[in-house]
């Protein structure tokens, strides 16, 4: 009974790695290899057709014993292959684990874990994706403060910051792409030099690929970790957007900005104060995808692996790539719930823009000035009248009103707000999410 | 069915951290709190009995509710609260949750988990440091080649290997045992005033962290984790530690070094080379240390922490530091069953040794030529012998008995195995480790 | 000319470290090691004598050689004492580098430094810590509205904000006191033996500590590196801590929150926006403490060293401590600028808790409906009232007012602002504050 | 004087990326940025020529006034912008940062530096690539004892091995390669809308990506960091690809394995052991490979960025990046160091293979067992052999033809060593390296 498996195993990626999903990988790597080793005329077709069927279903199997003897000897598939051979009899021996070591069983698995994880982190990402679209193309013209360093700066609209979003999924989600397209199979035997492959190692290696729609390799990559750190990188990658888009949806719905609030039944009440309403689901998010900095370190670290096979290095990558995806998965899964619930306010946003006009009238009056003064100079004098307009509590347009050395009138213009081409940036980033989405319709 | 607990969820940490824990560790904070409460006379005695028999029962409490709405509160409390509402009835309401924030509860039985879990792991630091000691005092003077950057240097012994094995080993207990030590209470209401606490919060603080057996502190650390690093800091130079020794022990059992082996029943095999000798052990101790330093750079880039309760990072804390108790608890198990089953070779330490002497030989020749030639060509001096030898595949001895500029008899003496102060400083080792150890049977 | 040096090599501990730091600091200990040598008649004084008067004035030595060939070496010792030895002749020879190999002599010199940065550190932190008491007791008993989760919880007061900031430096500077407290020095000799130390190696490594004020130890550490652990724990905890009190800053300093300001002259206008004042000290704080994580686990990762010197784990903590001290003196510097300059408006703090006033009320109200409608109804019917009040824009004091279910004027009385202990708080953490410091003055 | 720069400051990358190149790399920013500004008749011609001849010189601008003042502002650019006003006079003014704001010039300038410090890194790379190509070429059927768990397991070739390095060198070039020709050009304006580009901030966008070689985008990534990512990610993975390769050769340089030799002239002795050959250029590889994991994950976490531009996270990048450029390229750097002076011993290798041969014998046995007794107990069999084999210190082979329930003479050939398709995956490798570098000559 996990009291945290809702908000840090959430959404289909953690499924896709939860302990339960191992030996069905295991065996499907072993289903493939027999399958492939009978296409290559190496095993009978029988045989094969036999171990693919003890494979399908590791429900019969006697797992209890692999767990049991898993870890003595270092990893799983030893056992499960006895196990494998146990329940195939003499008939389907020969196409067991043919020509194969531990680890290219295991680090094949890995690859179609990660796969599928990586598939259920796409779906929640593009979810969130389709929902950050819709929202810039809802407030495409919705003037919002733009804030820099958490100050109040000029203003901009809310579109663009959901253009930002956008654009950010969008290329989290190619990076991903890119990294589970590439995903080789492991094959290479005890050393990775084929010898027990005879003589069809090479052929065995890409029909192993082509049974499971991986890439095949001109070498093993057994202690050469590019594949794992191309998946760290890109969940790494994803994370960070996550949270960029998560911290953003914070920061609105504090109580003083009040600019977004997340809405979901039954979500976001605090027992103690029953006024309150948390932006739980982005709040969650933050909080799973601020774990992916780390376990990335672990992993590239972990490149570091000894001669054919690693003493330490390469097992550590079996937790913690898991949990990478089951965390990103979980950090995705929240943001999509996130901006579904997402209620902007562009009132209040309009009404927070124009007391931060401010800004612009103050840019405006330096510019006014700049002719005359130079540059800094002008800047600075733009900085008293605002010091001025503070300290007397009044608004910058009357201190302006009130000077003589610009044109009132032209610098009050120009104060007014102005989001350049915001909308047209929204409409280049909803083109190129138009562009990346759809094909895939 | 997990095909790797049995490697990366071993020992007595793993469990103490386990999804299982953390109702009963939550529950036992409600119940101390509960008596706090009524000793400081907030609350009738005999709701405080109520709530305190209702918490020592988690079976028959419905966690499952409490696990199907912790995510949407955003944390588990809420929902637990409810129901032991719920279990203690009208009689025992009074006594529930009193004073306090979800926060309260989750850090103080994050804490007592932590507490368990690290009992745990300093039980199996002590058995792998008992191992050394004995490892250190029965081969105290077992001349084994030193060895830098990978190279053979001079003569050392074995047993000061251990003895620095076993400093690594007492020094991470001490580390550990300073951190649980200071372990506070947290308690101080919704926003850290104790506003809900009847004017009586700061004792109740206190009386909880006595029924706790914990600190108690002057504020609420709700946003200042120094309790969090203190432990992570400590978890992972724990973690270091194992490692150290880990590779030490994997680096002695090369084939081509074979000074040491790791034998356990059943253990270390290979399925497809069965005259392979794995050291499992030291092998899955790696594994599980390298997994701690990632996880603590998460756990203190979380302390950024906002307001009075923050929105991520405070949660981020919890899957991150149970993962690191428990990796750590790991590989410490796995070091203490390494260490059990770790047969030294001196014989073959002593003849790799001797055939190593051409080291200090060398250092001799250059120390009796530096008189005339000066430190420095001195040294130059010596490596060309060194390389005349090895050239000529002739023992360095015999090249330097060749020379007319040195006493060869004084060289070739000076040349012999010196381990110096080997021994006294394992019995300095030793002495300390009985110092540390002796208060504790 | 650096460019970010202002932003990122503040402080002290930044010069600490620095390239020029390093020549001194090694010959600082061959130094010590010469004096040492010679108290214990290993050498003759007066060659200790010169070897001192040479260390004294590394601008005489030849340091561009050292320079050039410390990457052949793989680290600078062997050139410098090279170049040690031809500045003190013949007569100095002999206590020159006496019993000591390189990594003796490298280790004790890093711990130098750390001493040194720490010092700088711990004084920008104790600056900052007494800003932060003095602030929590001007401001002792100022009502701002909590925030948890980034919303407006109940009222606490600008005090015990204070107190837990102030909390929190003075635990940092706790554990950097107790980590530079026990740094050891490091001698033993090319593998550890204490060969070269004539017998007195014991004797010496004791007298070479109290030379330089350091601890002594009864093995070597050259591979269990738990000194270096200790620093990087104590470090990365320094920096969490300056980073929550840091966000606290940049939050409060937002435009919409604008509880406080950051003022200092010359700093923090915007180029673009005469308008804005940014709290650069704050953000500053929070850029350089974010390093530290990674670099800290930089450090915990190297940790599992080869044998009796690594090959590539021990060189890579140089930079990356030596980096660590600086960042987190950086951080630690500009918090104390941050905390000196900054401007808390009480008057603003009021006023927005007044507005927050909803939540006291909201928990009163649900407070009173409890003993009839139970608990949870209790806080489902509060939250309906916050609701109805929200979409009627009304005071929820008045939606309380009209209801006839409850004792309305006990209900508006207990929704009052009340902090609690908050004051009591903020007296124990100055009690403890002071009693920390007072042995300083 | 750095005593550490030829260590941790080696290669083009730590050039291109040091203090003195920053300077430079903004101007360059400011000067294509009047160019494009002209060329889109937003400024006179001849402004933007004064802009551009102005930043040719940097030499000639008061840096010193800018490296004072910059930590003041946050950032360098303001500082820079008003040096730069001042150089170019009344004439250029008006072509002097266009529309932009300061992280437009500092992002688009750490692109900048970035793709000249990883072009420096491509170079190193790929002068490591092609040295382990023709060692791939050399000894392509070398048969060398394969390592598994760091036991010796069956044989394979030092080809194939160095064709694993050469795939991973290989590799990471194209994920370099790739991140390069993505980075994006930043230019928003303050808050990214373009507000200050005269209408024309898209085309002026693009022009200034044309001037720089760099790619548009639709929108600013001034809080989405996906391009400091992918650098993160991709320079990460290369710093993984150096250090399997560095430690290979460290393990393989082994005293007691002896199967390479790293030759450089004046490299690699030790002061106290003439006899001492040590892999220097290996060991700093790993040393600088190291520092590399936790540098990305800092860059990772930092992704979390808040509005329009971040409150430290942001300016965490500057150094962590820059530090990450030039750590990552001191590895490639020495790891070409180490394959230029490798001098591998094929006729030792062989030798320890032959001694090896054990392990594929016991195979062979166990093999010819199965039939008769199944799998598992044919595998029991031969570890027994081993141990008996072992235990009274005989060659295997005599145990083996001591049997009666194998054909002695069949089982004595199959285990003699077979090194598979080892020679064909090596033609393999070198084929994909040749498509890869064809085109670059």
């Amino acid at each position: 009974m996990s009291l945290f498996g809702g908000t840090f195993a959430r959404g289909g990626a953690a499924a896709a790695v939860s302990d339960d999903a191992w030996a069905p990988a295991l065996l499907a790597v072993e289903a493939a290899l027999a399958r492939a080793a009978a296409r290559a005329g190496l095993v009978p077709a029988d045989a094969a057709d036999a171990v693919a069927a003890a494979c399908a279903h590791p429900e019969r199997l006697d797992l209890a014993a692999v767990a049991a003897r898993a870890a003595d000897a270092g990893n799983p598939v030893p056992a499960l292959v006895r196990v494998l051979l146990d329940a195939v009899g003499e008939r389907g021996a020969a196409a067991v684990h043919v020509g194969a070591t531990s680890q290219d069983v295991l680090d094949t698995a890995l690859v179609l874990l990660a796969r599928d994880a990586v598939a259920a982190i796409d779906a929640d990402l593009a979810a969130a994706a389709d929902l950050a679209a819709g929202l810039a193309r809802t407030h495409r013209d919705d003037v919002v403060a733009g804030r820099t360093l958490m100050q109040q700066a000029l203003p901009t609209t809310f579109g663009l910051k959901a253009a930002g979003w956008l654009s950010g999924l969008d290329g989290a989600r190619l990076r991903l792409a890119e990294a589970v397209a590439t995903l080789p199979v492991q094959y290479g035997g005890a050393v990775g030099t084929l010898a027990a492959s005879g003589g069809s190692g090479l052929a065995l290696r890409a029909a192993l690929a082509g049974e499971l729609g991986l890439a095949t390799t001109a070498v093993p990559w057994s202690t050469v970790r590019l594949p794992v750190a191309d998946l760290a990188g890109a969940l790494g990658a994803a994370a960070g957007v996550v949270a960029t888009v998560a911290v953003d949806v914070v920061l609105l719905a504090q109580t003083e900005v009040a600019e977004v609030a997340e809405v979901a039944e039954g979500r976001g009440g605090s027992s103690a104060m029953p006024h309150k309403r948390n932006p739980v689901a982005a709040i969650s998010a933050r909080a799973c995808a601020r774990r992916a900095p780390g376990l990335v370190a672990t992993l590239l670290a972990a490149m570091e692996q000894e001669h054919e096979r690693a003493a330490g290095a390469w097992q550590s990558e079996w937790p913690t790539l898991t949990d990478l995806l089951g965390t990103v998965g979980s950090a995705a899964s929240w943001l999509a719930e996130s901006l579904r619930g997402l209620r902007p306010d562009p009132a209040r946003m309009a009404a927070t823009a124009a007391a931060a006009a401010e800004g612009p009238l103050a840019g405006a009056l330096a510019e006014a000035l700049a002719p005359s003064l130079g540059k800094g100079a002008a800047h600075d004098a733009a900085a008293d009248a605002v010091r001025e307009a503070r300290d007397g509590s009044r608004p910058l347009a009357e201190v302006v009103a009130a000077r003589t050395d610009v044109d009132v009138r032209a610098v009050l213009a120009a104060g007014r707000p102005d989001v350049g081409e915001a909308g047209a940036q929204v409409d280049a980033a909803l083109a190129e999410h138009h562009r990346l989405t759809e094909g895939e319709a």
